[in-house]
């Protein structure tokens, strides 16, 4: 709840055309609708600039539906992450136009509103992983900033270890606006990235890798030490925040 | 080295002005040079944005001011961070215009080059601490930021363990194009912050604490798990590293 | 065995009431009843103020039966935590008044001593969680506390990335006698919740998350590390611990 | 902010007696004073019932004398927590009143706001050691509990490798409205009291030890795997925070 | 390979009945037999007292029949441990006096041998475990070191969370010639007898628990960390461990 | 990229017969083919020595059979490790020649270039394994470097605990030209190996274990601790890397 | 407390030779004396077979001498461990007869009664340690069995490395009544040592090391996972609790 | 002790030439010499071709010095690492030729015997580091190797953030029969690396860095990790056993 609304709001009160107890009433009521199980929140577009994202590990079919519709309801776009295929069953069989992005497992509902305009063709958010395991999560970013309204490229299956593979992408990888660079045993493929390029790198480990990888920690300590400037980090397997960060990023320089 | 320069080299090899052993020669002693015990990577400037700068820790002072030395007299600007009083006091003895941040730990030794012109007056870097405590690495973050070309705004001690001290503030926390939260023992803040606010977050765990803060381990992973979408993360205590990230998000938005 | 009581007994002693070994006998063998693979403590009723409660996991269900019928038979009202299906349906099957309490998972047959009498509907404990995937943690404190006898409230949903639907419940929060505070992803909820109120907050991490969430440690970490005073942390999903503990709390309170 | 605070100054502006622009500001100066290092809470003794506390590391003498200051001038009691001898001798030499408790390392000023009357004598907090080594923890819970305006008992060096030295002052255990139970080595001790009392146990883990103690790790682990309900954990080493939740606790009690 | 039996050898060998060769041979190739997949240790119950035993998890059911049988073959008794139900019952079709024990999960293949003579009844292994759910580890040092020789005694589900459970079997506890403490949530039982015995006791954590009891990492540091002397620790769920070096300590004070 | 090839190539660009766009072209498209979801090394064979390796977890059937296609269609050998069944069978469907080679879940699919000359007898892999649960890791080690070339003989089952069937193998140890270390429980076993050697041993440990074997981690830590010298370590259960390390010294000690 | 004494005083009590007051009292106030930074516990060398022994870090050097002349009032020998040079120097000058162990870091003050009768000269502890750095608390372990009355032999640097300085002591070895064995960067000699003898094997771990060898960890886990039988491990650098350990378990096969 | 040896002693047993126990005695004492605190290896030199080297943590000067003189006295070249000032000045005291190699601090006293011939100057060891900080181990690995026989080439400060340093050092690289890769905060050099050339990678993990690199393990599990074959770790800071791996492997080639 920002200053200026705050002020309006007490102008309104003095000037009598609002009671007190109403203005208490709607500071309280009016951001979000509480399902029990949840309380949505309807304000989040507004304050961050994209509505709420459904996370499904955790809830239950019913949860998800019950959310997506009261979202729809307000229409937004719903996008529902990690999702289970009971659930995108359920949400397909409930809105016709769902669609499931795999293998990002994303589903997507569109709203009523308008799409945001898509922002420049020159300025995209390249997405890059190091290894064919490491897609889903990659997708997971590339969907997202691209739902959001971003243009996105990929770069697939660049690891440190074929340096070659990387190096001849340069024109792609200096001209991105930002850039995710998803890997799990190759943590040091952000490093590498983030020396060769100007624009924000953000890094996503994967629990991708076994033994000593420890379910993405090892990839997510590299990033972390990462020597390169410019490099910033998400949580394990987080394609989702990548690619929102991205996003967000990429929004404000075409802004 | 990008396509256009490798290009361009090859042109002159073709046209006969470069012989082949010269570009091989140029392409290998080209970007930066060699004391034995760091080489200085001049070429860094114009690939990512900023000259090298100096992390002391690990170096004698010998090697810092004659790595210094080497900058300088490319014309760069100088940075060295975490600097020992000792390292400080050779490198004001040496630059007479070398100048010591504190609490920052940060010598600042200014080249010949102009400034980089300061961003809009609307666009800045907000840097926000939890606690006293943490202010050394926020201004880490804050003089990198500032010394990089971005206006810089501090909130300072507002922790989450008293939201009004920070909810008092949301004109300043939503007008800023990029913001750094520091924090040690009240890692929650990011999440707090990230969702008050539209622009990019970058959060910046500090080794304050005790017990089970493990030295900043606590706080990394608070942020690490935030939920507010928004928000990406940087090593225990890298101040510099989220100054730098923040500059280049308000510089792209800028530009 | 507390002073008094072992004073009583010396004196029956001294009286001739009691021989010596008879005594010994008594301290022995009052206090609880020895199945083999349990000694049921019938005693704790009197030293700690509630029965023994079961928990299940590491038992099978014919010792389950065994335990709940023995403490039955001694008219103690039976719980049983965590209990799994086929547990559920062999004690349904038993005790006509068995109710099995979803999501929590906790199975409730009533004994035959008469409720505790319910604590003042203005003396209550309040469980708060931050997400829809921290429910069944937080039911299983709630209906802990509510089957000791406290009367209990919910706050659902209410994590830190979306402040205004904890802060416009703020007469909910300072109303409560003690708080149990659930979170998985947001541990920064009880260092939230902790600095808005008076009353005791007990905060549960739940194994609910991902990547670094680390089965609830890193909940479990920002919790031990809270700033605000008056927070204090149960092991990671002890639903009941916490239910147990704020009963303890508000019936002293109460009482 | 309560929302019965927020209401009064809502009517007052509607009567006209207090101008919006007056109330926005009323809203964002009233509760804290901005030291530019620090937010001092003037606000915090009427929403949790306690001043601020001055925890010491990472401050400079100069912010812990001028935080002192600003609370003194507000006659708010201060307590400066694992305060250095440096900034002790600083404290003392500015106020006469001041006094050192060792070996907890508090420093008191007392304010001119009168004590809070004392508890019941027959309403105590009741700290208990393991080891010897552990008493500055244990002693910095019972000083902050007793400055907060609890009546305080100690039993120290009652480690479970001696059963005897805690069960014969089973009258002291019994009889306590609260229980800190302070240990490092023998982190089983709360689980041992926990299953010999009726109130609430609060446990406080200790850097004390050696090899696989880990800096107080075992001991927390210890601690929060207890199988005795009615046992809450702190942060390692946290006195103060076991001190006030026990103090908060026997407060509801006595009310 | 001791002294005495080289001495020995040598001397054959001086006295020319023993060739160099046969020699280098015969040391080589008589203490175990070479299966390409395991090399059995015929040897072993000459250098240690007891044949080896088959630790079943990672070894098919083909390779533990056979081993099993050349064990056999050479009159030995067979324990094989952790074995799963298809191996439990190949064994029993191939050697018909083979039995199960439960829920030990422990194989007996009775040998041709006859049985060490019991130890003393006055001198006995006393197993002690502190939940019901810890029953299978115990039983498997029970069986083990029933097996072995050792007379054994059982005392279960005596947590320190209602100590007179335990306090009440006094004399079982100082009768013991060696005791084994096997706990998973309540790692202090072992710091608890260690303190009340003048016999060894070695201290077997269980995988039993949840949240931070970390599949046993918290019972293993609680037991690690025992302030009473005369206690030693096995690995996780090492029941047989236990077992083997409880009746290792008994049959030398036997002896 | 080395420098004698970029040399020649500028070389032809310098003489015309190569245009500098061809050049760049070349310099781009050359190493490798890209299908997408991976970009295949041909030029690896090169580089290292030996083709691209397919790591199959994680990638689908479909990716799996496509990508040795195109490996298979620049007549490399194709080799493809921890395999699934299902894949295995795609495999053997798709390729006449392909074998799975148990139990080192490897899949062998014949390429139409010779065979490398196998090594000289006299200069062989040696891979020793501790038991007989690491012998899948033992035989992904053995069979890696026997498909690249070189000898190997294998030694398992010759844990610490039974050292003597270690010590009696001296001239096969004594004899090898690199040693491949297999261990899991026994991590120690690379120690007393690389005391008895020569030759370079590579130590690798397995998740083989249980209880504080973390998943293979305190073999891990064991054999990086090794006092003997000569022993470098690689990732858990990593047979195809110790395998691969092994062959690339014998090939060097053989050229 | 044991049955046998609670009987006797019983039986007093109904004799009237004591009346229930003084029985209650004599049952308090007989095992320990009461310091109030310290419990010393006169019983334990009933209840244990030996005094309590002064653990000196985190404690006085004020409250090591009190606590020793307590104990020495007693007429009990005392033994100080890891005690400081200011403490040895302050319990010289207060007891003639002091004597500091170096490098063990034991302070022994003879006490008044005799010495136990030393055990048969054929039933001794061996004290192993694998290298120079490790004697320190190879000689805590072998000071502490010998003043406690074992008869003590050591062996020093055998670590597996060089195997051979091991092997050549197998009389030593197999002679041994109990084995300590300590270790830092050679956890492997518990494993290997244990597979050579029939007696019980105490292994202890220390901090010596360095990198991946965590203050001790690795040689802990290492100790902990050994395959042979008859190995159990105590907490890193407890050299007081494996002479202790050792000398209990000699006592035994002695008497 | 090899086979062969031990053939021959036997044949001169049965010769008569030697006596059983002389034998015996002759096996015992041989390969060592017993300084009571260290057992000095004298063996080592034709079991694994190269004396003993003397760690020096852990050990006095006096017995720095005493293992130096029985090394010294049988000819061997002695070299003693991580040694501190204190032992390096007695060292040059005792021994004229003495030197000390900074900043490796590896002292190194000539031997009689003739130095090992060097290798082919084609043959050689390639010590790559990525940091300024990094070079002390670098040169622990360097001097080692060197001092063992090899030809050693240094390039140092080629982290990946600036690739280019590395990539125009092709030839320096393929050209090495072993490589050493030392770093700390950009652990995925050794990744780069080993992707880069055919002969096999040793990584050595450095100490150096802050926050999440905790002390090494970052770089440590980055290199565990490394998708390039033929790269092998050796534990943090480990230099020396990085450059005797590496001369290894090259003498073998070399051979």
């Amino acid at each position: 709840m920002d200053e200026s609304a705050l002020r309006a709001l007490l102008e309104e009160v003095r000037a009598g055309s609002v009671s007190s107890d109403d203005a208490v009433s709607r500071l309280r009521d009016m951001p979000y609708e509480n399902l029990g199980f949840a309380r949505i929140d309807h304000h989040r577009n507004l304050r961050t600039g994209f509505p709420e994202v459904i996370y499904c590990p955790g809830k239950t079919v019913e949860q998800i539906v019950a959310i997506s519709e009261r979202l729809a309801s307000n229409s937004h776009k719903v996008l529902a992450t990690r999702i289970s295929d009971e659930a995108a069953q359920a949400l397909t069989a409930r809105f016709p136009g769902a669609e499931l992005r795999t293998p990002a497992r994303i589903m997507v509902v569109p709203g009523d509103r308008p799409a945001p305009e898509p922002t420049d063709a020159l300025c995209y958010v390249l997405v890059v992983c190091a290894g064919t395991a490491d897609i889903p999560v990659a997708e997971e970013a590339a969907v997202t900033a691209a739902e959001m309204g971003s243009r996105v490229e990929r770069l697939f299956d660049v690891g440190v270890a074929g340096l070659h593979r990387l190096l001849d992408q340069m024109p792609l990888l200096t001209g991105a606006a930002a850039i995710v660079v998803v890997a799990g045993m190759e943590g040091a493929l952000a490093s590498v990235v983030g020396g060769l390029v100007r624009s924000p790198v953000v890094a996503v480990p994967t629990s991708v890798g076994y033994g000593a990888s420890f379910g993405g920690v090892s990839a997510l300590l590299t990033m972390l030490n990462s020597c390169a400037a410019g490099v910033a980090v998400m949580n394990i397997d987080n394609g989702f925040g990548a690619g929102y960060f991205a996003h967000v990023v990429v929004r404000a320089a075409h802004a």
